[in-house]
C-alpha cells in the first residue's frame, strides 16, 4: 500500500480518487470476468449453476492487493496473479465453475475492458459535475452579463468588457469539452479477442460445438452479450488500435485544459492588488496560521496543478502509444494504464474542484470598476478618434486624413493636463460638432463592451440544454 | 533564412513543408485580410473600388520574409510588420482603400483565422492520402487474409494470424483517425472579435450608421461571409477558448500515433532475421555505398520519427493552451502557432509517406511461415490440448481434470524427442479417440488463425466507402 | 488506500516503491522536524527535555495516513495537517515541546528537505544497484569482447561488431548516468527559510536573544547543524530557486533513458528470430499457461515502460518548475512533488532490473553468428574493394579509379552465382596479387570488428573503480 | 526555404537562430569533414596537397540547400546528399582529393560532431550573455537590497522581503544553470567511429600501413588532432550512448526554466494593479495602435513562450533517446536533432532576450511600498504575537500559553475598528510592558525582511567572478 495522496494535493480525498484506485481497477477485473460468465450463461455455452460461485468470488474485498501487487510485475500485469486467485476461490465453491473463467480470453481482454469500466463509472460522475459547472457558470455569467471590468490581451489592459462575458468563454470552453467527454464515455468499447485478437478459442470451440454456424457471428454475439452485462460498447477487436485510448485520453485532458484557465484568471483575480474575485470559503481551507490575512486561492492551484499533472500524463500516455507494436505491445501497452488512470483521476478531481469552485466564487464589481479605472481615459481614446475624426474631417476641421491625429492630440494634452476630457474635446472642436453630453456618453466604458452581453446569452442559450 | 528541413527528414522536400511553410502562413495572413474586405463590400460596408488594390497587395511574393521575421519580437508576433507593410503597399495603389484593412479586427483575429486556413489546405491532402492509404490497406488486407504469420503478444511468438489480419489493425486505427482529422477539419472555425472578443469597433459603427438594427446580428452577419470567403466555419469568438485548438491538434497526432504502429511493425518485419516485408525500392533512397547490402526502411524510420516529433510539439501546444489566461494569453497563445504547424507539417508528412509505403510495401508469405515454423508444434500445445482433454477424458483414459496434463506430457515428450506428433498422438492414444488426419489438421496452423478473415472483411466493409 | 501499484508493474513489489511511498514520504517530513528540534537543541535555542517527547511523536506508524490525506487538499499540502497532529501528540507528552516543533519554519522548508530525504535514501540503492549492474556489464563485456555478432545501423545488418562492445556502450551510458546521478546525491540541500525565505522568525528571535551576533551568522550555523542531523548539504534558500530539483529529476531520468537503452536490444536480441539473448529465468515470471514457448521478457518491457512513464514524470515537473513564481508557486510547485516522487521510484525500479538482468543474461554467440551469415559475404564487399582496389590499380590491372569497380563486379558475379567469393576472386585476379588465403582471411567476420575488443578494454579500466 | 521564424517570436531575428540554422548546421557538417582532412594532412595519412581543394569545397554558400533538403528524406539524413556534392566540387578542383573526404566516417560522425560544435559556437554567446544578465541582476539585487515588497506565497501577500532578495533568486537559479552549461560546453565531444563504432575502415588501414603499431593507438591520436581542430573534447565512440545529448539538453533546458521564472515575476509585476516593474522601451515594441495605454511585456512574453517552446522540444528529444537501439537507432536517433537544435536555439534567444531585460527594467519601489501595505498591519500579526505573547505571559498578565490569544485579540479588534494599532496595544498593555514607540518599531515592515540584505550579498558574492 504505497499512495494515499499525500504528494497529490488535487485528487488527495476525492471521490475520483476512490474511484481510480487500485482496489477499483480490481474489482472492475473481476466484474469483466463475472460479467464473462455472465455472458456465456446467457449464450448457452455455459451453465446457470456456476453463476453463484463465480459472482462470489468476484469481490475485491476478499482479496490481498498488497500480495497481488508484488507478484504483478512477473508477468507486467496484475491479471495474471488475481486470476489465479479468483480460479483458486471459484474452484473451492464449485470446481468445475472454475473452467468458465476467463475463457478464450486473454489478459488483455479484461485489462483494456476494464480500464474502460473504471473510466464509464469515474466519467459518469465527471459529466454529472460539469453539468452542474456549466449551470453555475451560465448563471454567474447572466448576473454579471453587464458588470464592467477590464478585459486584458496578452494579460495587459485593453479594451472594458462584462465579467459576464469572461465567464461566458470559460463556460463554452468546459461545455465543450464536456460534451465532447460524454460522447466518448457513450462510445467505450469493451475488449474481446483472445491471445492475439482473432478469437482462436472460440471459433474453435463453436467449430466443434455448432458447426453449422459461422463461428465468428456467435463469437460476437456472445461479445455483444459480455458487452451489454458491463454497459460498454461491443466493438471490434482493438488490442492492436489504441485509438480508443488516446481519444479517450484526450477527451479528458480537454477538460483538464479548459479548467485551468479558469483557475489561471482566478489566480490573477485574487491577487490582493486585483481583489475582483475570491473563491468560496471553507473552514480550515487556504488559510495561514502564521500570515492570518491568508486565505489561499487552493481551489485554483489545484486545477493548475492538475493541468500540469495531466500534461505529464498524457506525455506518458503518447510516449506509450507511439511505440505500440505488433498484436500485443511490450511495453508500449503497459505505460497507457497508469497514464489514462492518473488522467481519469485528474479529471474527475478537476470537475469535482469546478462544482465546487464555480458554486461560490465571491465577485467583486467595485474593484472591477476600480481596476478598469487605473488607465482612466487613456482606455478609450482609440474609441474617441474612431469617431470623431470622420466628424472632423467631414467639417473641414483639418483636411482629409489628419482626423485622427487631431483629436488624438487634443486628447493627449488633456489628460496629461489633468482636465475633463469631454469638457475639452468639447471646448477645442467647433460648436454644434458634438455635445459635451455625447462625449461623456462615449467615454463610458460600461457603454463600450461591444456584444458583450449578446454573447453571454447566446453562450448560455448554446448549452442550457445540456447543463440542466 | 534559417530552416529547409536539413534536421528534419520527416518533412524535408515534402508537400506539407511547403503547405505549412511562413510563405504559406503569411499568404494565409494576406488571404485572411482580402477575405475580411471582401466581406465588408459584400456587406455594403466598404466600397466595391476597393477591391483591385487589396488583391494585389496581397500576394506574399511581394513580401520581405527576412524583414518581417526580424520585426517580429517586438509586437511577439508576425502579423503586426505584415499589415503595416500591407497598408502602405495597398495606400500606394488606393489612399483610401487603407482604411478598410483590417477594420476592427486584432491580431489575433488574423493569426487564429490564418491558421486555420493553414490546416484546412494542409488538412485536404492529408485526408486524399489518408483514404489513398486506407484503400492500399484495404486490398493488402484482402490479399493477405490467409496469409499465415506469427502474431505477437509482448512481441514474443503468440499464435498464428494472417498478415491480412495485421494490416486490419492499421487499417482501422489509421481510418479511425482520419475520420476523426476530417470531421474536424469540416469545423475549422474563423477567429473574429477585435481586441478583447466582443467587436467593440464594429458595435461601435453599426449603432452609429445603423441604429435600427441589433449591431451583433450585423456583426455576425458580417462574420458569416467572411467564414463563407475563406471555406471556414462563422463560430462565436475562442480568444480565450482554445479547444478549437486542442481538438484539431489531438486529431492530427492520433492520425500520426496510427501510423507509428504501422511503422513498428514494418520496422521488426525488414529486419533480415525476420524478412517478412521491405519497403518499396526507389534509386537512390535508403541504400549505403558502404555497405551495399544495405536498403534502410527510410519511410518507415521517418514515419518513427514523426511520431517522436509530434508527442514533443503536443506537449509544446499543451503547455502553452493550460497557461491560457484572460482575453489574450501572455506566452500561451505564442506557444499554439510553431506547435500546431509542426504538428500539421509532421501529420501532412506522415500521410504522404503512408500513401507510398503502402502502395509498395513488399510482402514475403514464406518468410513469414518461416518464421512461424521457429516454434513448430510447441505454438499448438494450447489448441490439441484444449481440443484433446475432453475427449480423453469422456473415453476415461483419464480421470476427469487429469486429461490436459495426459495430452500435453505425450506432447512435450513427442517433441523433445522429435517425432511426428500427429502419429504419436495417434499411437498413444485409445484407438478410435481421433484419427491421425484429424491431428494433423489440428496441427496446421493455418486453420489456426480464428476470426482473421472475418475480421478483415468486416473492417474493410467499415471503411471501403470512405476510402474511395 | 489508493494505490498499490497494480497499474505499476515498473515498480509493484519493489524495494524502490517503499522507499518512495507515501508513508516513507511522511516519515521523512516527520525525521525533519524531528532534526530541526535536534538542531536547535544542539544550537542552544531549545532545552534538551524536549528531546525524547518530539523523537516518539515522530513516527509515521502512529498517524492515520488516509485521514491525512483527507485533509490534504485544504492547505494543498500534506505537512499542514501532519503538523497539527504531531504538535497535539507531542503536546499530550510535553506541553512545553510543542512549542519548538516547526519553530520559524514553514511548509516548502519541511516538504523540499523531506523530498530530498526521500532522494537520498532512495538514491543510496540506486547507485548501489548501478555499480553492481556496471560490474557485471565490465565482466560480461570482457567475456564477449570477441564474441562476434552483427552491428546494426538504422537497426539494419551493417558491420560485424563483438557483443562485449555493444555491452561496453551499454556499461558507459549507465555508468556515466551513474556516476552523475551519484555527484547529484552528494549535493541534496536542505531547505530552510521561513515563510518567504529571509528566516524573518529566526532573524527576530536572534536579534532579541543575542543582539551582540549577526543574526543571519547565527541562522546559517543553526541550519548548518539541521543539515547535518539529516545528512544533507547546507545550502542558501532555494524556495524560488528550483535548479536543485530539476539536477536531480534530470540525473535520475538520465539513468532510466540509458537503461532504456539496453532494454531495446534486449528486447530485439530476445525475439525467436533473432535468439542471441535470454532474460534470466526465474518460475513464474514470464510464462504463460496458453502459449507454453513464451519466455516474456519482462524485465526489459520493465525497463521500457519505465522510460516512458519517467517521459511523462519529467514532462509534468517541468511544466510545473516553468510555471514557478514569486516567493512560492500557486501549482508549479506543487506539480513537482507527485512527479519528483515518480521519477525516483521508476528509477529505483529500474536500478533494481538492472541488477538482476545483468546479473543472469544468457548469451548465444551461436545464434549471433548465424544471424551475422543472413546477408553472408555481402557484408564483407566494403572491406574486400577498400583492399584490393588499390592493388589492382598498382598492378596495372585497370586505370587508376577503376580499381573498385572491377573488385565489385567480381564479387558481385560470384556471390549471384554462390561461387566461393575467395576461389573466384583468386583466379580472376593476376596471379600473384593476393593469394586465396589472404582473401579468406579478409573474408572472415571475426577480423572485421575494427577496435571492438579495444573499446571494451578501454571502457572497463574507465569505470573499473566505480563499480566495485 | 521554409521557416524564417514568423511563427517564432522567441527567436525570429535573433543571433541564436541565425547560429543555429540549416545553414550554420550545414556549414559545421562541412567544417567537420574539412576538420578531419587537416587532422588526416596533421597525422600523415593525407597528402597536405590535398588541403586547399577541401577548404575552398567547405563553404556552405556554394551549396544549394533547397535541393540538399529535398534529398534529404532518402537516407534520412542531409549529410549524404551534401558529402555527394561536397566530393563533386573537391574532384572537380583535385581529383585524387576526394578519396579522403570522410574516409572512414560514417554520417553519424559528421552530423553528431557538427551538432557539437553548432552547440559549441552557440554556447559561447550564451555564456557571454549569461554572465552579463548575471552581473546586471547582481547589480539590481545590490540596488535594492533594502527596497521593501510584499514577499508572495502561493503567489499571495505572505511577507515582507526586498526587491534585492527577489532578484537573488534569480540570479542564483540563472546563475546555477548557467555555470552548469558553461561545464557542459567544455566537454562537447568529437563523435568519431565508423559505420558501428569501431573504426574498421581505420583499424585495416593502420593494420596494413603501420602494422607495427596498435591501430586503435593510431586511430586514437588521429582523432586527438581531429577534436583539437574543432575545438572539442576528443571521447571515445559515443553513438550508441546518447549521454552527451541528453547532459547537453538539460544543461539548456534548466538555463531557460530559471529565466522563465524570471519572466512570470516581471509578468505579474508589470500588470497595471501591481505597477511595481517596466520592461525597457524600446521604439516599435510592446506598443498597439488600438490602445495606446499599452506597452506590452513582450520580453517576458517570448521568455515564457520560450520554456513552453523548451519543454516539447525536451520531450521530444526524450522520446527519441529512449528508443535508441543498436549502433545505430532507427527513427530514436533522427529526433535528437531537431529539438537539440531547437533547444539551443530557444536557449540563445533567452539569453539575449535576458540581457536586454536586465539591463533595463524599471522599478518603481514606491508602488511596491504601496502594495505591500494593501493588507496593512494584518501583515505583522503574526511577528507582533510572536513578540508580546512571551513578555504578557511572562508579566502574568494572562496565564501561560494564553498570551498568542490575548495579543490577537486586541489587534484584530484594533485593526476592525480603524485605530492605531501601536497605541491600542500600548494603552491595552500594562505599563511599561512596551514602549509605543517599540511597538511602532516592529510593525514597521521594512524592519521585518529577515537576512534578505544578507542573502543578496551572499548571493552576489557567490558568482561575482563568474560573471565579470
Amino acid at each position: 500500500m504505497y499512495d494515499y495522496g499525500l504528494l497529490n494535493p488535487v485528487w488527495a480525498g476525492t471521490r475520483a480518487a476512490e474511484q481510480t484506485s487500485d482496489v477499483a481497477f480490481a474489482q472492475a477485473m473481476l466484474d469483466v470476468e463475472a460479467a464473462w460468465c455472465r455472458a456465456q450463461i446467457r449464450f448457452g455455452t455455459a451453465p446457470e449453476s456456476i453463476g453463484q460461485a463465480v459472482e462470489t468470488a468476484c469481490d475485491i474485498t476478499s482479496y490481498d492487493l498488497t500480495e497481488l501487487a508484488a507478484k504483478t510485475p512477473d508477468g507486467a500485469n496484475a491479471l495474471i496473479p488475481l486470476l489465479a486467485e479468483l480460479r483458486n476461490k471459484v474452484a473451492a465453491q464449485h470446481p468445475e465453475a472454475a473452467g468458465y473463467i476467463h475463457r478464450g480470453a486473454t489478459s488483455q481482454d479484461i485489462i483494456d475492458t476494464a480500464l474502460m469500466l473504471v473510466a464509464a463509472r469515474t466519467g459518469e460522475h465527471i459529466v454529472t459535475d460539469l453539468k452542474t459547472t456549466v449551470g453555475q457558470l451560465g448563471a454567474l455569467a447572466d448576473q454579471h452579463a453587464e458588470t464592467v471590468m477590464i478585459g486584458r490581451s496578452l494579460d495587459q489592459h485593453a479594451q472594458p468588457i462584462s465579467f459576464g462575458y469572461r465567464v461566458s468563454q470559460w463556460l463554452e470552453a468546459i461545455a465543450t469539452a464536456g460534451q465532447q467527454f460524454e460522447t466518448t464515455l457513450t462510445n467505450l468499447p469493451v475488449q474481446w479477442g483472445g491471445a492475439v485478437g482473432t478469437s482462436t478459442w472460440w471459433v474453435d470451440y463453436f467449430k466443434a460445438e455448432q458447426p453449422e454456424h459461422d463461428p465468428m457471428q456467435l463469437v460476437t454475439a456472445q461479445r455483444d452479450m459480455f458487452a451489454e452485462e458491463l454497459g460498454l460498447v461491443s466493438a471490434s477487436v482493438w488490442h492492436a488500435n489504441r485509438m480508443p485510448v488516446t481519444q479517450l485520453a484526450h477527451a479528458a485532458f480537454e477538460v483538464v485544459a479548459a479548467a485551468a484557465k479558469l483557475a489561471n484568471d482566478v489566480l490573477t483575480a485574487v491577487q490582493a492588488e486585483h481583489a475582483e474575485l475570491a473563491e468560496p470559503n471553507k473552514p480550515g481551507r487556504g488559510g495561514s496560521s502564521a500570515m492570518p490575512h491568508k486565505n489561499n486561492p487552493v481551489l485554483s492551484i489545484r486545477l493548475k496543478n492538475a493541468a500540469q499533472e495531466a500534461t505529464g500524463q498524457l506525455t506518458a500516455l503518447h510516449t506509450g502509444v507511439i511505440s505500440n507494436t505488433a498484436e500485443r505491445a511490450d511495453g508500449g501497452w503497459h505505460s497507457e494504464w497508469a497514464a489514462l488512470r492518473g488522467l481519469l483521476r485528474v479529471t474527475g478531481a478537476v470537475a469535482e474542484i469546478l462544482s465546487e469552485l464555480t458554486a461560490g466564487l465571491e465577485v467583486f464589481p467595485q474593484a472591477m470598476r476600480r481596476n478598469l479605472d487605473i488607465h482612466g481615459n487613456y482606455l478609450l481614446l482609440g474609441r474617441i478618434s474612431q469617431w470623431l475624426a470622420p466628424l472632423v474631417e467631414a467639417h473641414d476641421v483639418v483636411e482629409k486624413g489628419k482626423g485622427k491625429q487631431l483629436v488624438e492630440s487634443i486628447c493627449q494634452e488633456a489628460i496629461a493636463s489633468g482636465d475633463d476630457l469631454a469638457q475639452t474635446l468639447g471646448d477645442r472642436l467647433p460648436d454644434g460638432l458634438v455635445s459635451v453630453k455625447a462625449i461623456e456618453k462615449m467615454l463610458d466604458p460600461s457603454g463600450y463592451m461591444g456584444g458583450a452581453a449578446t454573447i453571454v446569452a447566446e453562450v448560455n442559450s448554446r448549452y442550457r440544454k445540456w447543463s440542466t
